[in-house]
């Protein structure tokens, strides 16, 4: 049994479904990102670094999106996730989600969470007229150097392929238009139609 | 037989070092970042994201430095890098390096590398005072929360300990001072000794 903290709109979406994909006992838990619930003590508690997704598990917490989508992969192998008895292989669906949590998931925060690296407003607005080039920059190189199609690592559906779908959420409003990157905005459209996907969607609207 | 893409003082030295730990045949390839080397188009044929590490291997090349540490540990087992058969605690190690690669690497590149988020000197200027700020924050958690000790995961040293190691180096330039993290000014010290930290480091200089 596992307990996911998530919040709409955030990088949890990509654990949620791979949880659900899974076919995982879980429940799920929203914090309240605008009443900084994140920075609650009751949260800090559970994470220490106040941020979602964070993993209840029974032996302990986990955090780091691309640490749990493996541990995910790992725990429940017959949902094949992720291809566990090749160890390069394994090593490119790290590759790619190492990529999405260190450079990509990176750009994009620095629309909002600019105060993290940064004190001046007009820090800031730099920062924020710059997500369309990064953002445009990174998903540029997934079309053409890592999208192998129609899933992310070929025919087999992984966990890489909710991650860059809940990235790839973040377009729109980065004004990144996915259709310039045309493999990425049809692995949009053929996540959207899984049912776990819209499992979770409809569970985040709710 | 692997060949690892490096340069001196940067992310590579974790992979280098873990290469040698893990006995490994291997050869390494220095970059001239002075001369923008990462940046031509032989080497943005192996990487086209125009970093190092990259690790070629008979399979292909793989970049990012979590998943090349991993695929290390599980490649060459006998070096008990990694807790290869404990889903759990191989989460806890991938965590670590994924909060190393995505938090507190990208702190740290803010100090030379702004020009990836910004346009104005002034925004290079904020995020270059706030550095000793945000690197020393995460290795305050890093000293608090993470580190078990000796080693980062306890008693058995991991690939978690070649990467503290190696973003440890950078707090010196980053005007933190290690003192103020007694378990980190410790590890580094003890990761100093070993005789593959001394080898790696001497051919760095050579
Ligand atoms: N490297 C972490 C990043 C987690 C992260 O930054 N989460 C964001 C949401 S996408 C968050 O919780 N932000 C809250 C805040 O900054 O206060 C991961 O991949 O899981
Ligand atoms: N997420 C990558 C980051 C790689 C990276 O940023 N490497 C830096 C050196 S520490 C680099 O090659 N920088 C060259 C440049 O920005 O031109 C990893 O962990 O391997």
């Amino acid at each position: 049994m596992f307990k996911l903290y998530t919040a709409p709109g955030t990088c949890a979406l990509a654990t949620h479904i791979t949880l659900e994909e899974a076919g995982a006992d879980y429940t799920a838990e929203r914090l309240n990102f605008k009443a900084n619930q994140q920075n609650s003590p009751d949260y800090l508690a559970i994470n220490p670094k106040g941020r979602v997704p964070a993993l209840v598990t029974d032996r302990g917490v986990l955090t780091e999106t691309p640490a749990m989508l493996a541990y995910i992969a790992q725990t429940l192998p017959k949902a094949k996730l992720a291809p566990l008895d090749d160890p390069f292989a394994f090593a490119q669906v790290q590759s790619f989600n190492s990529y999405l949590c260190s450079t990509v998931h990176v750009a994009h925060a620095h629309k909002m969470r600019g105060a993290r690296w940064a004190t001046e407003e007009s820090s800031f607005a730099d920062m924020k007229q710059m997500i369309p080039k990064t953002m445009g920059a990174c998903f540029a190189l997934i079309e053409q150097k890592m999208l192998k199609g129609p899933w992310v690592m070929g025919e087999q559906y992984t966990v890489c392929d909710p991650y860059l779908y809940t990235v790839s959420l973040w377009l729109e409003g980065d004004s990144v238009d996915i259709n310039a990157t045309p493999k990425v905005a049809d692995h949009f459209k053929r996540m959207s139609e899984r049912p776990a996907v819209r499992k979770v969607m409809d569970a985040q609207k709710a």
